[in-house]
Formats: C-alpha cells, structure tokens, sequence
C-alpha cells in the first residue's frame, strides 16, 4: 500500500511511529528495516510523498539499507529539527497508542506543539493483518525452521532429563539454522504439566510414558511461527492415544475450515463442537488460533470471543487441545496462510501419527 | 524501603504500577513477585499502608506467593472497581511514564477520573539504583551463571564454526544452569567484527588467529548479569597480546575506582586517560559501565557524559575496549557491586592472562 492510501484510510495528514522507551513493531512495517539495525529512538513519520526514516548517525549505513528516504541526526536538537521539518504542516498527526510511552507522548508534543493527535493503532493493525509476500517469505522460513526442529524433537529426548533443558536445546536448534531469536518463551511441559497451556518450562524430569509437550516458534527477520507438537516418551497408552487422535481430528477440521471469507467465531465453535462432542467434553479450554505476524499475538483470529473474517493474507493459528489437570494434556498447532481458495499450511512438521520416543 | 516513604519521597498519594501493553520491571521491583507468573494486565499499588496486587484469576496463585495484599478479578469490570476502591480517594496518583502507554493511560484516566497524574519515573530509578540483599543475591546468581559460561567457551570453539552457533551454545548453557532467559542478544564477533562494539552475531566463520568476542548475560528470576570476555583462536600476535593486556589494565583501574562516593564520570576519565596514554589513543568509543539490575541498562553508570555518585548497593558494569575498524577489538566487562568500602565483583570468569583456545 502506499503512503498517501496510508493516510487516506486512517483520515490523518501524517502517521508518526516512534521506536523509543517502548519498542514499535510498526516501525518494521511501515519501513520494511528487516534486515538489521536497531533503530531504538528512530522514528518513522509516514507523509504524503512517502516512508520516512529518521536515525542516529550509528544506524544510518543500517536505515540506508531501506527504501525509505533516511534523515540522519547527530544530536537530539537536530533531531527535532528534523522531526518538525518533515512532519510540516501535518495538523491531524496519527499515533500508535498501544505501544507509546506517556514520557514519549509529551516529549512529542513539546516538540510538535498543539496539533490534533488521533490514535490509528487500531487501523495499523487492520493494514498488519494481510500479509504481503515479503512478509509471507518470511514467515515462510520462519515456520520452516520450527518445524524441522519440532521433527527432530524426539530425537532429542533422554531418561531424566529436564524440561527446560529441552526447551534450551530447541532454543539453541532453532539459532543454528538462522533464527534470530526465539519468537517467545517455549512451552515444554511433561507429563501433567502439559495439563496447563500456559505452563512455561522448569525442573520437572522425563519419565517414561509421559506426554512431552512443546509450543515455540521461530523469529527470523522480525517475523514469528508458532507450532505446538505432544509427543509420548515410549509407549503410550490407550488414553493417551485417544486424546491425540481426537485433538488431530479437531485441528485438521480447523485448518479445512480456513478459507476467505471464513469467519473465525465459527471455526472456533465448530473445532469446540468436534470435541465436545467426545468424552472430553469441555476440556478445550481455549480459543482455537490467533493471528501471527511481527507480533506473536499479532490480532484476533479464531476465537468466539471477538470474531474476525478471514481474508487472503492473514495468517492464523489453528491449535486446539484437550486438558486434563492431574494427568496431561495434547495440543496440536500449525500457521495458516489464507488463501482465497483455500489455505496454505506453512508449518510442516510430522503429525498423522502419535510418535512414541 | 516501607511503603509510606515511598509516596513521602514521590510526594504523591498513591503509585499505580501498570503491567501492561507494556511490561513494567517495576512491578517486579515493588511486589517482589520474582519467582513465577506473567503478571499480565496486573496492577501493583503503592498506598501508604502497603503494596497492593491487583491480578487476574490465573495469576492469582502465583500472587499469593508474595508478601502483598492480593484483590483478584474475573472481569474487567470488577478489575475497574478493584483498582477505584484501592486507590480510594488519593489525590495526586504516580505513574511510571517510562512505560505506561498512552491508551492506558487513557483507560486509567477513564477509570479513575480527574486526578492529580505525576511522573514518578525517575524517582523509582533512584530507588532501584540501590540494591538489597534479596536483589543482590538473585543477582550473583546471575552473574555466576554467565561467569561458568565465559569461562567454557574456550572449549566450545571449533574452525569454521559460525558466530550465531557460538551465541546459541552461549544461550543453550546458561538456560542449562538455570537462566531464565539471555539477559540480552548476545553478542559474538569473530576477527574484524570485535571492532564493532553494537556488533550482534552473525555468519562469519572462526579462523585461526581470529579474536573471539563474548557478551552476554543470564537472566535470573529477573535480575541480569552482563560480562565480556575476549579470546584469541590458535597463537595470539604481538599486536593482539598489547590490546589485550592495555584493555585488562584500564578495566582493573577502573574496577580498583568503585567505591561509595566515587563519582562515575571520574571514573570514565580516568579509564580513558590511561588508553588514552597508549598508542591505542582515542580507540575507546564508549563510556567506561552502565547500571545493572532489573533492565540490562538499568540506570546511568561510568561516564563522563552523566555523572553519577556511587552509592553502596549500587552494581555498575566496568567494561573497556579497543576497537581497531578492520582488524578486531577487545573488550572486558565485569559486573561490580559498590560496598563501603571497596567494592564485590560478582563475576569471576577468569580474564588475568589472555587465553589462546
């Protein structure tokens, strides 16, 4: 999209992201700074004639890097000389709310003056939901990472061994093949821990027979995946089995159902009704997928809570999963790419098959 | 510190802690809530007969660990109702508007009404700026975990391996020995990068005779460590043993310095003239040490650029280098806790001879 839709659509004369106190993930949409550099203090003023950058001398090879038009400052009264000068005349000065720190608001304000600030979050998110194909490259490699290291999993697992040893061990698997960070802190939990889908990692050692659950994802170049595989070290039982195959069945339905035009609330209730349906009846005891992006929870995706219509673009989560507290849990999660027809898996790991370690 | 002489000092009513669209590290400094939980959307009230949490249902366990009284909501609005009952009828209200984001901001406003809003930012830096002995411990811990690491990595080089895989091992051990996360994005420069002090880590592949350039911390239940230790692979040259041993006499001066009363910028000075009176002149290009606790830049340090007096419990980073554009650099970081008299470092990997791994 270009700058003067940009502005059309929010109704503002200039968008003004500011990188500084709090990080802005904006600032990589909008300047498309993917690559390197860390532009913390760096603004992103988005005018009529296009994306402008301005940065500190330190990150000016980094900012030329870009297609934007780069201003460079060497002290913060030329900063501001520049943050005037390009905002201009704008009146109607568009800002994101959610991530702007109070400090940062009136530091602004007392170099702009009085103007008429409106908050565009909202809308920048709307324009952050469809993702164009530089950003579905990414994302596209991103997902590739986490699934080859989710497919080596079980090779890694050993008698003993603690949790937060593994979720270190994928960590260190994934930076190896380019991540440049992990999209969020890994979820692996054993046994009865992979009861609570929030449960982060600690010392809780592998025993056999116990469920392995493990939820991370990748960030390469600022974007995310997220994928959740549940294996059982050794053999599984009958059980176990059945609350596997029923969250699979759940989850391929989920991602079946993906298609523009779809509406989220409705996947979600019909993913819950599947499993509803089983005796593990109430047992899902979370939305079914949530949008990705520079964001790990970028937007609202699949959820009866606050519905979302899907269009070619986005990308979703679809994890279902069955919890129950005491004796462990299944969750199966994958990206989804929305296509007009249809859908595009991006994560590929195993899953037709319960794998025993 | 109690309570009451928190809001003496602020000269305010009450301090409202938001964790919210953007995490705040001073809930964690004034609940104390270090061990467990996410605290999301969480509140932490200072009133003057104590700490307060406001959390929700899920959270609710992990707040109960701590010393503070605990309200939980289930709703939003019962959250709303909490937070005006807490805050009852204190007039001037302050917020840390460092991080508060401006939409909520705006919510709190809504919520609470027109009220008497001060920024208490820099008076809870201050505060924060002296550690206690729960802190500190959390912090050697930390600063032991990265120190065990430094003094591996040695072992860990192999010929051709890559920068990012280096970082990754780096990561993988310290999450072994219980770090909770990278106190921040490693950095690793092999050869001609360790020129570059803002260098991340990236492709370039170890070859013999290369300075090897580690920078990294442990997070620990919050707190960071941050150490630096630099290697040659294979025989070290004349030139890189004079770096060296230039870089090790500066940081020893600097550490012999700290002391409560000690001012930073002196310091700095002091560390700098001694480069200075080297051929490796004007090859120093940051300032000597940063505070350290919860942020990983926690509080100004050594420099000549802002003064600031050393306080006993203060940790700042002693940190010189030599940056030659091309051929490489050294770099040695020690975290040092001020005492009365004298000083504790708290990182101990060792550094007193140049190691040729």
């Amino acid at each position: 999209m270009d700058a003067k839709k940009y502005l059309e659509e929010a109704q503002v004369d200039a968008i003004l992201i500011y990188n500084g106190s709090n990080e802005d993930l904006n600032f990589y949409y909008f300047t498309r700074l993917l690559y390197g550099g860390i532009f913390e203090g760096s603004f992103a003023v988005i005018t009529e004639d296009g994306v402008k950058v301005i940065t500190s001398k330190l990150e000016e090879q980094s900012a030329r890097k870009g297609k934007n038009e780069v201003f460079v400052y060497s002290s913060s009264s030329e900063r501001e000389e520049l943050l005037k000068k390009i905002v201009g005349n704008a009146e109607r000065i568009g800002l994101n709310y959610d991530s702007l720190s109070l400090r940062d608001f009136h530091k602004l304000r007392d170099i702009l003056g009085d103007r008429e600030y409106v908050n565009v979050a909202e809308k920048i998110m709307e324009w952050r939901m469809v993702k164009d194909d530089e950003e579905l490259n990414l994302m596209r490699e991103a997902a590739k990472i986490a699934s080859e290291v989710a497919d080596s999993i079980p090779d890694f697992l050993v008698e003993g061994m603690r949790e937060y040893e593994l979720a270190a061990r994928i960590a260190y698997e994934m930076f190896k093949m380019g991540a440049e960070d992990v999209a969020f802190t890994s979820i692996v939990a054993f046994g009865e821990n992979a009861a609570e889908p929030h449960y982060l990692s600690g010392e809780r050692k592998l025993k056999r027979g116990d469920f392995v659950l493990c939820d991370f994802g990748a960030r390469y170049h600022h974007y995310n995946s997220d994928i959740t595989r549940t294996f059982v070290f050794g053999r599984a039982s009958e059980e176990q089995r059945e609350i596997y195959y029923t969250v699979l069945e759940a989850q391929k339905l989920g991602i079946s159902l993906v298609k523009d035009g779809a509406h989220g609330s409705e996947i979600d209730a019909r993913v819950k009704e599947l499993i509803d349906s089983t005796k593990y009846k109430g047992r899902m005891i979370h939305s079914t997928g949530h949008g990705l992006g520079l964001a790990v929870h970028d937007h609202v995706g699949l959820s009866t809570q606050r519905d979302l219509v899907l269009r070619e673009g986005m990308v979703v989560t679809v994890e279902p999963g069955i919890y129950l507290p005491g004796y462990g849990g299944v969750r199966i999660e994958d990206d989804v790419l929305v296509r007009k027809e249809g859908r595009e898996v991006l994560t590929s790991a195993r899953k037709d098959e319960l794998i025993e370690a």
